[in-house]
């Protein structure tokens, strides 16, 4: 069995990577390639990864109709751009995921409070799946016509934190999420304050006081314990390439019983791996694979460290919506995705 | 159908190259896992990268018996180590891909100048079958017991050169190979000059006035060619863990006419990519797959660069063993190895 | 006039920039120089940065005695080796400053918790003068024997943090400070963790629960500000070279006052650089001087994040060394430093 | 004593650079700063590394009237707008230093053909002095109201080259110059090429079949030695910022007494250091400072391989524009230069 699938925002580091990962997928096929500004140039001249017969395809315009055959669609378009193409791939009869923060919100306002524009397609928020895989309900994916993809940094944060706000155990008036993130997070932009000179040797905070994804955060951990939490979230961008690790500064009651809790949490999820008490993660054994590696320290009678570590282009995006895909699809939810880091 | 494996030295960076490619492969699968040093921990503790079922094993010591099932031995030991090991191992009715530079001379004085030591097992050197895969008879890996893969600089000079060489269109007397390679070429040994404030925002040259891999090329470059040339070796070390680039600087007759020897040699072979004259290669393009990317500038009229590049662990390691290994055992050569690097 | 000096642990990291800081320097003059391992060689030969007339000094062992010439020693040694070494020193008639952690803590249980030895010299650690410059009497330091100059993390954390506790506007039992620093602080040793591969495109923890530098901070924010505080402190090692960022997770009252606490305190403090409220610092800004960038975002009414960024081997330990060393005798603080970073 | 000078084209890499030496240079002083885009805003808010007195200096138009005082002008802007900037300069009266490549050809048509457009001031170019240090006459220096400042991979080039060329060692019908580049030498110029995650974990030769830079290599190694040579000239850039490595693949007689002979060239060179025969130079040995390092090793009875490290930004740039003015000005040719490297 086949399932034709089509990638709009192909070019982008996050396009690129779901070129990687459906190339090898046992079931999805690359039947179309769009690009918000190549269009027409060869996908093997646009991105110096792909090379065999998917690189000789042609890029698209993000706008141009999507082929009959193609059941499902990856948009991985700036926002705004991609609720428009969601909209007419959902017209046309596709399943959607949305790599993009178009449809992650429940509300136009704190879309537009977030993103500063009016949501381009407000019509369609009711029904879209947030894709935070371990703790969506498969039946919701089985059924879902779009699927929005979370966020790099609200994965890395939701992973650790709805199990122990689920629990009851936090301080919810005091937890603070301090993430470092490679610069591919930043996506394929020629600004000054990205290149190679200025990243290199070089760590920043930025995005304060308040980051676009701490909306995204702070909903969606919301949403899934059914408490409400005051966080503070302060992302830093690092001289690498790949990879996220998000350090949680928690505190709580009986933080010896949270290892435990999040080993239970993930007990039968694949792609989350709770280390023993102590030991802790690092970007390098997560960096190439879908998986989110999580470690924690108690550091006092009331005070625990927790962090989470990921590829932000895979965990954090593309990875995590081929697993999505999997299971809006009836596939085994680990199908062409890899638990083994690319290493070293 | 499934072919079981083992992998002797699995705790280096090209152990652990074999398991993230072996674990992903259609037909072989790990059974057994050796290593010089850490045997007795588990893979997981050993490797960060690794996750799931196959980080539980235990690491078996390189000395111990291979299990019964086990047809195929990958060894990615030191040099002379290496040579007891596939020793053992074909002693034991096995087949052998050896990673190590151990059976890749024929003669036991090359290997003592270029290793300072006495070959251990001199006695296996003429069954070793050098594989370089795209210039080596699918007849002979088929049959092979033993099959010597070639070193990292090895098949990034070898890769061009040997299809200049047949056609005689090299001055001969002048070919000059300048080779920059990431950091894991050296391999995960804790010296002074490896450490990362060592290596990070610097480059040095390193191995002269000749380096180890110098014979290898000149033998190799003799062996498929019968053209015995001159050849001048620079290594130089990067602020970077994998990929390499070798700058070949050639002169000759009618260096517009190579690009088309090159693109001719090569059209049939899945992993080496002959760019149009002209196009040049990097390393981003090819980490993290199997493939050689190939580019030639014509600078004169006898004067031509040619660049390769290379993922050093992978083409230039552990997935080219894979290939081999697919050969030896009548597999598709691409089963189980990637096109598409991960990028960026 | 000259004032002649020693380095003892003259080729590790914070000896090599000692030496740089100090052939410089208008006043001071390197008459000596002491390795722990590398006696006999030429300094040119253990460090590839020193040429010139320095670069031909022979390395005396760390136990030789001192010209007689020598005023002033810096002692960049190993804790336990670096005290035994101070002691000489002292009782040969020199003033010191001492870059180990050695004479930092003024109990030695304290020493022993952190550290994990008993302090091989007790009976001097009355004497010491903290030199936290921009705190420090300069009374004090001008008529100190022996300066323990702070660690890299402490300094990186107190510049911004002891102005707050003494203005009284902190929520103490909830400081949270999250560390990123450049390998460098790791020193020059061969170990594999801090191979290249290992720490390159990766980022981790270490250190947790409590890393050594915590007692540190925790002793000396409450010394200079008498206000006994609870400080959460994890570092992190980050994929770079030199520099150092903190980010400190802060609640209290009226945080949009804090902005004028910080300009305030280091209105006439050339090497700390208080950025306008919004403006957040890069290690890139300081990498290479002797400044401390501290910036602020106030997040919410009664929260805000600090950040302060300086160069780990300067302003965390040689140029701070230097800063101390210049008003221990007399002369202008700026003397020999630079405020303008090595950019990019 | 002091000299006023003004900078041009200050927030590129080498206009920070010369704030940054200058700044701290005995004798020059900077009065006047001008930038080709950015006037009117602080230095340091366009500059993140400069800081004190300097950092609040407004920035002026590069077409801005320079003050009376100045009396030296270094222009680092692109070239066409040097040429513009260098000749209003000269015409107010001012002495001149040009960083930028307009002024270091003789001949209009070479300009034409390496730059692609017509040059702006011909008339100029016959009395600029290319100021390569190490070969040019001081006397002609002394003199000089505008001096050329070479090219970076010129610089690193033709070091070693000249001794040898005039020597008459060398075979010149086949000299190879492989150089490679950290990426601020392409300047900070916002191009999707130059952006951390394609310049990261990655390397590529470029400029090819011909870069600038080699027909500059080729003027100056004829017009310093007398010997028209045939060079073939192939830049790579690589992950890192700063520093340059250029491995010379020589030919020619009796290739032992070729490190003699450099030797004897740059003995009285503060600036050159030559090392012994096999001992190799790195780019971290140099970093930072204005040394060009070279080392070589004898591959061969007739082969040898010469490479020299420098910084780009330094001797390859902004260090030896100082040094050049130093002479220019009748100062101590090391005034304000540094002969130890920032390591690591």
């Amino acid at each position: 069995m086949n399932i034709q699938t089509a990638i709009q925002g192909a070019t982008g580091y996050t396009g690129a990577e779901l070129i990687r990962l459906i190339d090898a997928h046992p079931v999805f096929q690359i039947m179309h390639l769009g690009a918000h500004s190549q269009a027409g140039r060869k996908v093997s001249d646009a991105l110096p990864g792909v090379s065999g017969t998917i690189g000789d395809t042609l890029l698209a315009s993000a706008d141009d109709p999507l082929p009959d055959e193609v059941e499902l669609v990856f948009t991985a378009l700036p926002h705004g751009a991609s609720a428009r193409c969601v909209q007419r791939a959902l017209n046309s009869g596709k399943r959607v995921v949305d790599l993009s923060a178009d449809f992650r919100h429940r509300d136009v306002a704190t879309y537009k409070t977030a993103y500063g524009v009016d949501h381009p397609c407000p019509e369609l928020l009711s029904e879209a799946i947030y894709g935070i895989t371990e703790f969506q309900k498969d039946t919701l994916l089985a059924e879902a016509r779009l699927v929005a993809n979370p966020g790099c940094y609200p994965t890395s944060a939701l992973l650790p934190l709805i199990p122990l706000l689920r629990a009851g155990v936090l301080d919810t008036g005091n937890i603070i999420i301090d993430s470092k993130s490679g610069a591919s997070g930043a996506g394929r932009s020629a600004r000054t304050e990205l290149i190679f000179c200025e990243v290199n040797e070089n760590v920043r905070a930025y995005g304060l006081p308040k980051h676009r994804h701490a909306w995204e955060i702070e909903e969606k951990a919301c949403f899934f314990s059914d408490v409400r939490a005051c966080i503070q979230f302060v992302p830093h961008i690092l001289p690498m390439t790949r990879g996220m690790l998000s350090t949680l500064h928690l505190s709580g009651k009986q933080p010896e019983t949270w290892c435990g809790i999040l080993m239970n949490a993930f007990a039968d999820k694949p792609f989350v791996c709770m280390l023993a008490e102590g030991q802790l993660p690092s970007i390098a054994g997560v960096a190439g694979s879908n998986r989110c590696d999580i470690g924690i320290s108690v550091t006092g009678p009331d005070h625990a460290v927790v962090i989470s570590c990921l590829d932000n282009l895979i965990k954090g995006a593309a990875g995590q919506a081929v697993q999505n895909a999997n299971l809006m699809f009836g596939l085994n939810e680990q199908a062409g995705l890899s638990r083994i880091a690319l290493w070293p």
